[in-house]
């Protein structure tokens, strides 16, 4: 009697689960298809096309369960930092040219760090970080890293930087008591110094152990599985050690990735480098779409709207001011900061300037606020994705909305101003789409960009080496590649070293 | 003030989810570098040392948390049903080699089937099907496909088909009222055969029409991330539809994995098919050392034990009795059935009957009870990992105790025994051993195994036509080969349909 019981609860708890899982399944799938098809299309991308499904399907949820709730899971933020968050920076990491990122990295410090802290103080305290941080996938899209190699990696490595620095803001700001906020500017910086280099140490240490585990007991001997799973595993882990510590979980995972592909990848067979790469690359996309398709169903949240005891009126002036406050706060720093690192590059002489046009592609690439954005505001809002305060969820509703509204509207709008800004771009985009149409190219370009990446870096140090007298950025480069191929890659494996003595 | 209590709830949310996850990705890890060690050693096997690992583990905790309890995460049922079970099982139907498989179609289902019904009645109705489903994977990492493939496609397609088998029956068992048994057995069958059946035909489907999306589309021209996330996607949605409908998952997905693996994975490209091959391993391959390591650390929870109001004296009868079942179980079905098949395969002329040291062999092999066992107890007996009811801790506690006893011991002396056995194949195996420590040979190895498999099932149909008139299995194959290769294989995919049109 009591098993049968029993029995009773468990399908019911296992049903509970099974029905909203194979439903986000589904449409993920559906989602997936629709972008490859609308791969042509110059207006549509993947995010806005997930964000469309996700209202569409929120709709209908919303009639079959007679408007009792839009989405089929609660949004527990823990699902996005565990599952979701690490894959998607990881794979950031994991895949970025390293060289550019790190040649422009000052510029970019500047953008990801000064820009947040700017449009923070922009955007009011009350608001707080959760709409300094940028989403700039949407941008990244159209940019292409071979053509625009300048601006890409400005615009990438600003989106992890700033994604990073507003999570450290934010929960510095929480942690920080309002009573004393003259001492608070001070401990903010100071705890963001403190946690960017803790971080960075522990992604680092992560990378290099699993590098030096992968080298020195040739895994690739026994089985290729073994690398695969302790690459994802060490990387996971970097990851939850560092939210375990209270540290930036975001930086050390993307630093692990970066360092993972610079030693580690060398370290294991031919077949488990090809996999890596696309694996990651697969799981930051489904846990892309699978954000965005929430947050459609979210918008259409009832019990939300409901709590948020505003007129319409206040809320469209409150949304509005809003993103005029973040056109501004963008604005506030991209153009003078633009300004000064083009000074200084002029200085040092570094061909490489942000050209007005870019500097406006860099603007706007920020204004799409993302998925990040909404986790943090659920975060603080929320326990566990309910909520019982109005004033909280005003404050959801008006993320949602911002995000929304940003991603559609700037995302619609960002391939059309990105062709119009940089014509010859986009005519080698559309050039490129027609060569590609052949499988053959495709299957192979992913692999050959990243060979190439890797196999050239001796000849650019070479080239960097003329530069040296001119650009101290260079001269800090040589000076790294130096070391790395002295003492680093020995040790940790890189092109050089191919595994000999497995 | 309301927001800061909030934060405080959800940091320790936080932390009750972040803890145990960092510490079981430490210990997968650490499992990891364990089993590529003892990779040489004859004795040990990744089962046994995960179980071993989690046993320390658990002592560990055991001794942090003064003896409050011994393992991290409760073991959800589900967990295991929604997250672990499915990529095992999608896997073992990815890579099967399926000439072999449905080679021996008939005798693997007389093995599945009507084993699983004998040893069912044999090992008390109390004890219902929980000890009949085996786990194979143990003895399936001695042998190899290449050198005894009849062998190894009958334990192994034994293993899949009785997982399914027992899942069902279990199922079945639970639902029909004890009043009437008379008419149950009846009804276990007929539900069998409706389950058997459904189950397949959704994951052929399911397969067939992934195989036609990706064919029809085209997706590798534009990205080869969308192919992968669509087969693993798909493969997933098939098995939680079939949990959805209360068909057996676990067919489904075998099933779905099967097709994928024939047509599907001829439509993406080259890199995607590498890449899939090595992840659906590589998930299959986390998910099993992660139930053996939550095995090793439950055999240690004190709550389920002081629970169990038995004597050291009952229990040590039950246990021995309960294996002395298995044993009697297995042998009662596993030799009459060899005999009857190498009967059926002399009549037809069969080459390949089945040696009496084989008979041993797949004995052997199915009195390893795994993780599916610990699964269906668990399902049976605990409403979401807790217990109260002191029967149903016994129970648990004696599958657990079956478990280890049977993986340790009996895996334990599978290596030793197997060389004794098929001396022959031992020596073999020691020589590849030999052979595959250059990492080259062994990163093509997966790949060639496959390609070969896959290429030469021509040659083998050729081959095959030649047995026409002496054996109907090998007809029914031809048959099917033409009517694959003229019909099926021009739709969904194949060797010969290289995707041109794309």
């Amino acid at each position: 009697m009591a098993m049968v019981s029993e029995l009773g609860i468990n399908l019911a708890n296992e049903h509970a689960q099974v029905v909203p899982i194979s439903l986000f399944v589904a449409i993920l799938c559906f989602c997936l298809v629709i972008g490859h098809l609308l791969e042509e299309n110059r207006w549509v991308n993947e995010s806005i096309t997930a964000i469309l499904v996700g209202c569409t399907a929120g709709t209908i949820i919303l009639f079959v369960s007679k408007g009792k709730s839009s989405h089929i899971l609660t949004f527990d933020e823990e699902l996005f930092f565990i599952y979701l968050l690490p894959p998607i920076i990881f794979n950031a990491g994991f895949q970025v040219k390293k060289k550019q990122f790190f040649h422009n990295f000052l510029t970019i410090m500047l953008y990801g760090v000064t820009g947040v802290f700017i449009s923070t103080f922009i955007i009011s305290a009350a608001v707080g970080t959760i709409f300094s941080s940028t989403d700039t996938v949407c941008t990244l899209q159209v940019l292409h890293q071979d053509e625009t190699p300048l601006l890409y990696s400005l615009v990438f490595g600003e989106g992890v930087v700033n994604d990073a620095t507003s999570v450290v803001l934010f929960n510095a700001v929480q942690k920080l008591d309002v009573s004393r906020l003259n001492v608070g500017a001070l401990r903010v910086i100071g705890d963001f110094l403190y946690l960017f280099s803790l971080s960075t140490a522990l992604g680092i240490t992560a990378g290099l152990l699993t590098a030096y585990v992968l080298k020195a007991l040739c895994f690739g001997r026994h089985s290729s599985v073994r690398e695969i799973a302790l690459m994802i595993l060490m990387a996971y882990l970097s990851y939850m050690l560092a939210e375990l510590l209270e540290l930036s979980g975001i930086l050390t995972v993307f630093f692990s990735g970066i360092l993972m592909s610079h030693y580690a990848w060398y370290n294991v067979t031919e077949s488990s480098r090809i996999t890596t790469r696309h694996v990651f690359a697969t799981m930051s996309f489904i846990a892309e779409t699978f954000i965005f398709l929430y947050v459609g169903m979210d918008a259409l949240d009832i019990e939300k709207w409901r709590m948020t005891k505003l007129s319409v009126g206040n809320l469209m002036g409150i949304y509005s001011s809003l993103i005029l406050l973040i056109f501004l706060g963008r604005a506030a720093f991209v153009f003078p900061l633009s300004a000064f690192s083009n000074y200084m590059s002029r200085r040092t002489e570094r061909t490489s300037a942000i050209s007005f046009r870019h500097q406006i592609v860099i603007w706007w690439a920020g204004l799409i606020r993302g998925a990040v954005s909404i986790a943090l505001a659920f975060k603080q809002f929320t326990i566990s994705g309910t909520t019982s305060d109005p004033v909280n969820a005003t404050m959801i509703t008006n993320t949602i909305i911002v995000v929304l509204f940003s991603t559609l509207v700037f995302g619609f709008l960002t391939k059309p101003l990105i062709s119009y800004l940089l014509p010859h771009h986009a005519i080698r985009k559309n050039l490129n789409r027609q060569e590609s149409k052949t499988p053959m190219e495709d299957m192979n370009l992913p692999l050959l960009s990243f060979e190439e990446s890797a196999a050239t870096n001796i000849s650019r140090a070479k080239e960097s080496l003329s530069f040296l007298i001119e650009s101290p950025v260079y001269t800090i480069h040589s000076y790294w590649r130096r070391f790395d191929d002295a003492y680093m890659r020995p040790i940790f494996g890189g092109p050089h070293s191919r595994q000999t003595e497995c």
